[in-house]
């Protein structure tokens, strides 16, 4: 509203621009489970950092390569040192998602992993999305303004090519904390439209927004939430062949960015 | 096990020994709410850092100054730019945390703030409490090793003379990022044997246990989860009181731990 205002939203707006003209060069793929991250790291060959860009002692692990114009870091939050599962859910993703991008300064985020599907809005297992948009379904916080804090919708990086080209199907994203659904997740995920649901993407989203770098969801459906089989089983027993599905599809994902600009997406 | 094994451990415990004897010098608070850390900033004349400790962008925000022999640190996530609320929950509190122990390298956490109370516990409103371990109650992951993950105990740094001196109440600290308690919620508090409820506490802790950064939770009580009224409007109802009492014992536990080591507490 102001001169300054004017004046910095100018600036701003021709740095996005000149952003969106150049080619995406630094990649960043946030991935929470091992199981998820190995197909693609050994795909592109990705190496072990030796000097790790984390602190010491943290379990984060970063994977990184170089394939055609692009270099590929994939990042994942390890295992926790205790009880040696990896470190999923919004917390760990959020921690190794900011570390990362303060030391690598990617150009372009993708969060990929697994998620769960609603089959009444069209999910089967072994789908892969892009989600469009993503939101909390489990910080429920009823005073006004805070609600809408609680919900945390963020927009996904605009890329209606990338979905065209690659036949990707479009949803909306939910994230919480939890494996089950209870009666209250639910009622969120219904009030958030959501398509799929997750443990990180959310949480990845938040700090992508913090911080100004265009982000991606590509989610590959684990299990069927409104099916008939226990989430819990269902997700262990399709989380092999699911992602090799996963890792098929962030290939092309992969292929397809390699020499465009963020506004040819 | 291994003789790399035992050298390494001896040489940590010796440092760990090392660090229990030295004067606690430099702290940090971390506080989710502007209303929670005001008083604590003005008790202290503590200032906003005029060149900011964290990257371009992020709304946190850090207040310090010194009072005696302690460099007192105070970080708050700021208001989200979009809704203009504090950013609570897991994820700020655990990013801020993450930025203020790299710029800072702290001696002492104090993750300090309201929380609910739970009567059948003992807890009232306006009781300060010293929490001796934390917890989260919403991330249910029926998967083994997972399930535990998902609970996330965490220990507080042992602080019995801390508790006497200032007769504090001792309770267990249960987080989750919805201050309205659904029955999953509830059942998961009741397992971790919770008196005191909060949206914060056991992701700082996680933090704080990546870095290797002893933390201790003040938490005081604005509303009782187990009570007649409902929890958003007993908790804004309190809060104002309840951060008066709250910087009070702050205030007590900053005079109590100047001078002293971990040991001390």
């Amino acid at each position: 509203m102001s001169p300054h205002g004017d004046k910095s939203d100018a600036a701003e707006e021709a740095l996005v621009a000149e952003t969106e003209k150049r080619p995406i060069s630094t990649i960043l793929i946030v991935i929470a489970m091992q199981t998820e991250a190995l197909p693609v790291v050994n795909k592109f060959n990705l190496t072990e950092d030796p000097d790790s860009v984390f602190p010491k002692g943290v379990p984060w692990v970063r994977y990184h390569g170089f394939y055609k114009d692009l270099h590929i870091n994939l990042v994942w939050p390890g295992k926790d040192s205790s009880l040696g599962v990896d470190c999923v859910g919004t917390v760990s993703a959020s921690l190794v998602a900011y570390a990362a991008i303060q030391a690598l300064q990617p150009d372009l985020i993708i969060n990929a992993g697994t998620a769960g599907g609603f089959k009444a809005k069209g999910a089967g297992i072994g789908d892969v999305y892009l989600a469009c948009d993503v939101a909390y379904h489990d910080r429920r916080i009823p005073i006004p303004m805070f609600d809408l804090y609680g919900v945390g919708l963020r927009q996904a990086c605009v890329s209606p090519n990338l979905q065209k080209e690659l036949n990707l199907k479009v949803g909306k994203l939910s994230t919480g904390n939890s494996l089950d659904m209870s009666p209250q997740d639910e009622a969120s995920i219904i009030a958030n439209d959501a398509t799929i649901k997750d443990m990180e993407g959310a949480a990845v989203a938040y700090v992508a927004d913090l911080l100004k770098v265009p982000i991606i969801f590509v989610k590959a459906v684990t299990d069927v939430v409104d099916g008939e089989k226990p989430t819990a089983e269902e997700f262990l027993q399709n989380l092999s062949a699911v992602t090799a599905a996963l890792e098929e599809k962030i290939t092309q994902v992969i292929e397809f960015i390699n020499g465009k600009c963020l506004s040819d997406l």
